[in-house]
């Protein structure tokens, strides 16, 4: 790390002492729009400016999302586990224009997420987020609710926040125990938003019909939730679509260029991620 | 059988000896729009009607497919199927809007997916069927083309086309082999439209990176296709969500109840699929 002067990085943790055996980095620039692993205090601190790709993985993660709650309702994942196990079973579904679907968090993703949910006829939106704002959500079917509403009155829950102080832990066991029995649940965020031993521990004692979960607090991920069959598990891949990760990794090289080349950054983390940060 | 009037009907077969073992049978309600099952000519015969419901389903199977689509571009089902196994591998995919996706068969269900994947921002769909039409589908987005440059362009190949003469096997060897070598099959329209075994042949050569598939030419399945992780399997389960199964078993019991009070049936099977039968 020595003559290190840019880092171009992914989910791995950046903490005060990568970045303090670096005398000589400038820039880390994050691939993707979580800064939950970047310690950016200590960034600050030691003069390392950050930037990241906000935009980019939004479409990956938004159609990851949708097929993943397609895939719950119609139990496909476990009705593919028996059959290649030998068993036949006509597992029964819901057509997701029949259900009352939640998003907490409607920035980038989120926002994305209730257009696709629309286009595919769900004529019933509930949505939360820290503050009321429906500004870049086409408002047509959607209803503004408070969480605990949204939590208990949805047949699907899809989260979209950061991973931060307030999130952490944001749907525990009594958000979980709140959900009707026969819900999914979906996780494309952030580990630690969905406590995980919560969640396999309300799954294993017969409640929700489903989840999905693409993000996980320790990641590989090696957890009670493997043992779950009707947890459909996936690797951190919601911005793992060809077309994202080539724009992302642009940007993120295009911006040590910038800083290489003595030029503005594009893309500087906001004011705001850094004072959330401090909250956590 | 013997005193039967009526016969609800899924999708067992209903052969020439199954009718006339009930000599007193008027009438034979399918369930669903599939008539394969069903001999046609020997319930003419023997002066029995043949009703089915052919629009309840198609809601049902477009977003099965869709939900299938999502999943083979993203491999969430091979990335389940490996951290279930321990094993914790980031896949990468494609997202739907950044491929050419391929319809054949542009009746109630096919149309139905164009508009769901035209929704999700495909911007290139292909489309063929036995005569040229798009009436029933908005073109935005859609070209007609030869059957055998659909195959070969297409990254998503779905196929929405009864089965009869000739539709079976319409997706054989030398059709798979003409594919992209990454592109992905669905088939949620009937089993023998894509001939299985040789699928199985094609994807353990290790061309195609995915194929799902519904239906089989014998249910339930117990064939070649189970040793595959990247195929895919479900159990006959197009139609089967709640609102669209309750749906199609009350239209079929109406029939049921307007023969048994002499009333003329409300959806009668048309001379074509007699004909198509015939040829079969």
């Amino acid at each position: 790390m020595g003559d290190t002067r840019v880092l171009i990085a992914g989910t791995e943790t950046i903490s005060r002492r990568v970045i303090e055996s670096a005398p000589r980095l400038g820039l880390i620039a994050r691939v993707g729009v979580g800064l939950d692993n970047v310690d950016l205090q200590a960034a600050r601190d030691n003069g390392v400016q950050v930037t990241f790709t906000p935009d980019a993985p939004a479409p990956a993660v938004a159609d990851l999302t949708i097929g993943l709650i397609l895939a719950l309702l119609r139990q496909t994942h476990t009705a593919n586990d028996l059959l290649h196990g030998g068993e036949w079973h006509r597992l029964m579904g819901r057509r997701i224009g029949d259900t009352t679907v939640g998003v907490i968090g409607v920035g980038r993703i989120g926002s994305r997420v209730i257009e696709l949910l629309n286009s595919l006829g769900v004529h019933h939106i509930l949505a939360n987020d820290h503050e009321p704002s429906l500004t870049s959500v086409s408002k047509r079917n959607v209803e503004w609710v408070e969480k605990a509403e949204l939590i208990s009155n949805s047949d699907v829950l899809t989260v979209h926040v950061p991973l931060n102080k307030a999130t952490r832990n944001m749907i525990g066991k009594s958000e979980l125990q709140a959900m009707k029995p026969d819900a999914v649940l979906i996780n494309t965020a952030r580990g630690g938003i969905v406590n995980e031993s919560d969640l396999a521990e309300v799954l294993t004692a017969g409640h929700l019909s489903g989840a999905a979960i693409d993000v996980f607090e320790q990641e590989p991920y090696s957890g009670p939730l493997i043992g779950i069959r009707r947890c459909l598990l996936t690797c951190h891949m919601g911005s793992m679509s060809r077309d994202c990760r080539s724009q992302m990794e642009i940007e993120a090289t295009e911006e040590a260029i910038r800083y290489l080349q003595s030029q503005y950054v594009k893309a500087p983390v906001p004011e705001m991620e850094y004072e959330n940060q401090l909250q956590a």
